[in-house]
This record gives structure tokens, sequence and C-alpha cells, in this order.
């Protein structure tokens, strides 16, 4: 179980990937928003809750110090997301960018995320579990919060995509390869598969009985 | 306090249980993902959240280390409700079997988790919480994903059912009974009430001012 | 940072509002048991989620003990709300009255987690933060329970109410201003603001493009 490696040979890119993630997850949390002509104070709380969700409720599980509770950045990021929504031209966020930058944030965060609990010693399967919640439970708290249909409920690819990450980094992970290497891998083929969701509409077949 | 004679006394009987009780649970929010019409992924995720969740948020409020994250034995469990859900012919899960199943997990989760909540030294109030929690939260927080009304909101003794055997287990265990057979009697007259509500549409009265 | 001086220099008062703030919120979730016309359990159940469910999640963030499991006072006080709820003639809490002493436990409640937040060691804005959950996640968590819409998403100032107290807190007691002060100030410039919502109606401009 490597995921130090994985942190030492990523390095700065991780702690990149990281900051970027939270501000398209509370990006997303923030136009959600605004789709629904809320307050700027709504905007808030919407871009903290989704940015920081899903790692929090990974942190609870796994006994770890919740992250962001010890540092001004993350919550700043979060409020940066929320003003950016509430100034930006409304055009700005319409078409399919978003997406693509929440892609990118749900791969690299079900990698981190199942990589964080192998590094707290769990076992193999809620490892993989961390991951997926540490992709997905923000965006769930924002829908139900929300009002809408969650994520959850959609047949297009989405948990899918994290799930993949997330199993993908803890197998290359078990199989020995060095952390980096299990990371960028995971995180390039749950992007590629949401992508493919996103690009092409791919989904899963609905049970249908 | 006795919750360790509890674990004790009932030994490999409280095992099977607790693996029963996951079992019926997570085969309920994987039936929920059938009637829903969703994908795989989304039973997999349903059957997880309804059958682990009770019991995680009360090891979250107590302390303890989470139950099913050192392991990956409760996950199985849960992916092979989904995978039964999946596969199973439409007609099996109907009708009201699935209903007792869920009647004895619900039971004897609620006097589990009020023993577990005296374990951890809690006072007897919390420790009857617990037990409550133990039992229905998972549902809860299943229904909440689904954007079906919850449990809560139906007159049907459920939640009730849960409090009598959470209440009995405290009061039994402080009044000074083994913690074995405070333990059986707590989780056979929470199943007996709930099986009123199965079989004869036992309810509590509504507010009706 | 000094939480520890707040909490010597309101003393009794501090502790007096700790438990009016329980009682008023749980007496809210009652409330709305009582507007859906819901069954004894079901006015426990919310009672004890609003009552208690901001101080939870915050306790959760913090890393501290969760407030309310190793007495019996505080889900007695929630018990005593619901029955209060259930028993007194209907027309007794229409009107504003509720709105008032919901009004006093926010600010109190707000100012209060955002020093524990501090005194626990947090940063800045998460201690903010804390303060803000404090105030407003039992609402919340009742509100989407309830299937109703959540207080997030009405332009009525309520939130912003929190986090102005929370935001006083914070910056009062890093400007050095004595816990006890601090706690004052913040707690009554939040009521002020909250009480002109109630009293005036007044909102936040929301978003319009």
């Amino acid at each position: 179980m490597a995921p130090v490696p994985l942190q030492a040979a990523l390095g700065p890119a991780l702690d990149f990937l990281d900051l970027a993630g939270i501000a398209v997850f509370a990006l997303s949390g923030a136009l959600l928003a605004a789709e629904k002509k809320q307050t700027l104070v709504t905007f808030f709380f919407f871009a903290v809750i989704t940015g920081v969700g899903g790692g929090t409720v990974r942190d609870l599980l796994i006994g770890a110090p919740v992250f962001w509770v010890h540092e001004n950045v993350t919550l700043l990021i979060c409020f940066a997301a929320a003003i950016a929504a509430w100034l930006a031209p409304a055009g700005l966020w319409q078409g399919k960018a978003l997406l693509w930058f929440d892609a990118a944030g749900l791969a690299a965060y079900s990698a981190f995320g199942a990589a964080k609990g192998l590094a707290f010693g769990l076992a193999p399967l809620p490892a993989f579990g961390m991951g997926v919640i540490t992709g997905c439970v923000g965006g769930i708290i924002r829908d139900v919060l929300a009002g809408e249909p969650s994520i959850l409920l959609r047949s297009e690819l989405y948990v899918t995509a994290a799930a993949v990450s997330a199993a993908l980094l803890v197998g290359l992970t078990l199989a020995g390869l060095p952390g980096g290497a299990a990371g960028l891998i995971a995180a390039l083929l749950g992007f590629a598969l949401r992508g493919g969701a996103i690009w092409r509409g791919w989904a899963l077949p609905t049970y249908g009985r």
C-alpha cells in the first residue's frame, strides 16, 4: 500500500489537482444556486457543501481530521468560486466547459480519496468506497439540499466513472505499482469514461423488469 | 451495564444477526433502486447506504471506529444483495417476505445499537437514541436520496418498534438483567410490534388539531 | 483566542442560553411535525434532529466528543419540547412568538459555535463556518426530512444572520476583545438582523440574470 509515494511522486501536481478539484466542485454548487435564483449567501453555502462535502464524509469515516478545518485556503477557494459564479456573465458557464472541469475533479478526487483510504489502513473494498464517496457525495448533498433529482438517479455514467478511478487506484496499488503511476492511470481512465458520457452520452442500462 | 456479556452470551447468534441485518437492509435499498428503474451502480450505492447507514451514524456519534472500514465482508454482503436484487425474477421480492426480514433486522439492530451505546459509556437516553438511529437511519437516508416520503412520515409503526427495542435493552440492562436476556427480550418485543404493523396495520394516532 | 473567557464571563447565562437554544430549536422541529399531522414518535424524532443537529455536525467536524451523548438532559429537553408541542392548544404557537425565540437561538448558537471552533484551534474561516453550521444545520436537516423547501432556499435573512454572528465572534475575538463582550455583541447583532427579517421582511437580493 503506497499512498505516500503517490503524494511524493505527484507532489505539486497533486496539490494543484486538489485545489482545482475543490474549485470546480464549488463552482458547480454555486451554479446550481444561480440556476435556482438564490442569494449570494446561498451561493456560498452551496459552493462550500459541494466543494468539501465528499472529502469531509470520507475523513469522518476513516477517522482522519477533517481536511479543511485547520486552514483558511479551502473555504477561501469556495467563496471565490461563489463570487465568480455570481459576477460572471450568465452565458459564460453554459455549454459544456464546466462539465469537463467537473469530470477532471471527479476522476482525480476519486483516485485521491481511495489512496487516502489505503493510507489510513482501510481494507481494499472500503478504500475503494472512500474514493467513490470523495468524488460523489458533495454533489449528492448539493442536489438533495436543492431539491433536485440526485446524480445517483441518472443513468448517465457518473458514479461509475468515480468507481472505475477508485477501483483502479486500489487494484494497481495492491498490485505493486508505484503510487504516482497508479494515481495517473486511475484518474485518466475515470476521466475518459466520464468524458464519454459527456461527449457521447454513454450510460448504463437501467433495470427493466 | 453489560453489553460485553450480551455479546458473549449471544456470541455466534449475534454475529449472524449482525450480518443478516446488514443483508436485509441492503436488500431493501437495492429493491428501492429496482422500483425506480435504476442502473446496477445505483443498486450498489443504495444497498451500501441502507445496509450500513444507521450503524455508521451511530459509530460517528459515539466516537467508535466506523464498523465497516477495516474489513471487506460488510461491503461484500451489500454488493451481493444488490446483485441478488438485480438478477432475481421480479416477483420474488413482492409480497411481504422482505418486510418480515426487514422487521427482524430493525428489531435486532435497534437492540444491538443501544447495547453498543452503553458499552461506549453513554448515558441511558443517548444510548437509547443510538438504538433508534442504528435501526432507522439507513432507511431514512435511502428514502431521502430516492426522493421518497421517509418512513418517518408514515403513521405505521416503524420508528416506534425500534424505540421499543432500544428502550427495553437499556432498561433491562440497567435493571441488572444479563445482556443476552436483555437483548433477546428487547429484539423479540420490537419485532412483535413491527410484526403487528405488517400483519394488522398497527399504527399510531396522528396529530389531529 | 479567548473562548474560555467567553464561557467564564457568560457563565450561567451561557448555560441557560445553551439549553434555551436547544429547547426552541427542538420546538420548531416538533411544530413542523404538527403541521404535517405526524405521530408523537415523529414529534420526538424531529425535535431531537432540529435541537441537536447543528451542534452535532459541528462537533464531528472539529473532532470534539458529540455534546449530548454523555448526559440525559439534552434529549430530555427535546422530548419535553415535543410533548409540549403535542399537548398545547393549536393556537398557542401561531403568530410570531416562536420565530422570535428561534431568532434568539440562532444568534446565540452561531456565536457559541464559532467560539467553540476557535477553542478547538480552528483557523478563523473554518471557525466562522462552525458558527453558521451550529445555527443552521439542524433546521436544514429538519426541512430535508420533512420534504419542505429548505431555509437555504428562501431569500429572507436567516443564514445571513447566523453568518453575521459567527463572523463578529471570530473577528472581535481575534481583535482582542474579551470573550464575553465578543459573544454578546455578536449574538445581539445577529439577533437584530434576524429580527429585521421577521419584523420588516428584510431579505437579500436574489440572483437575477
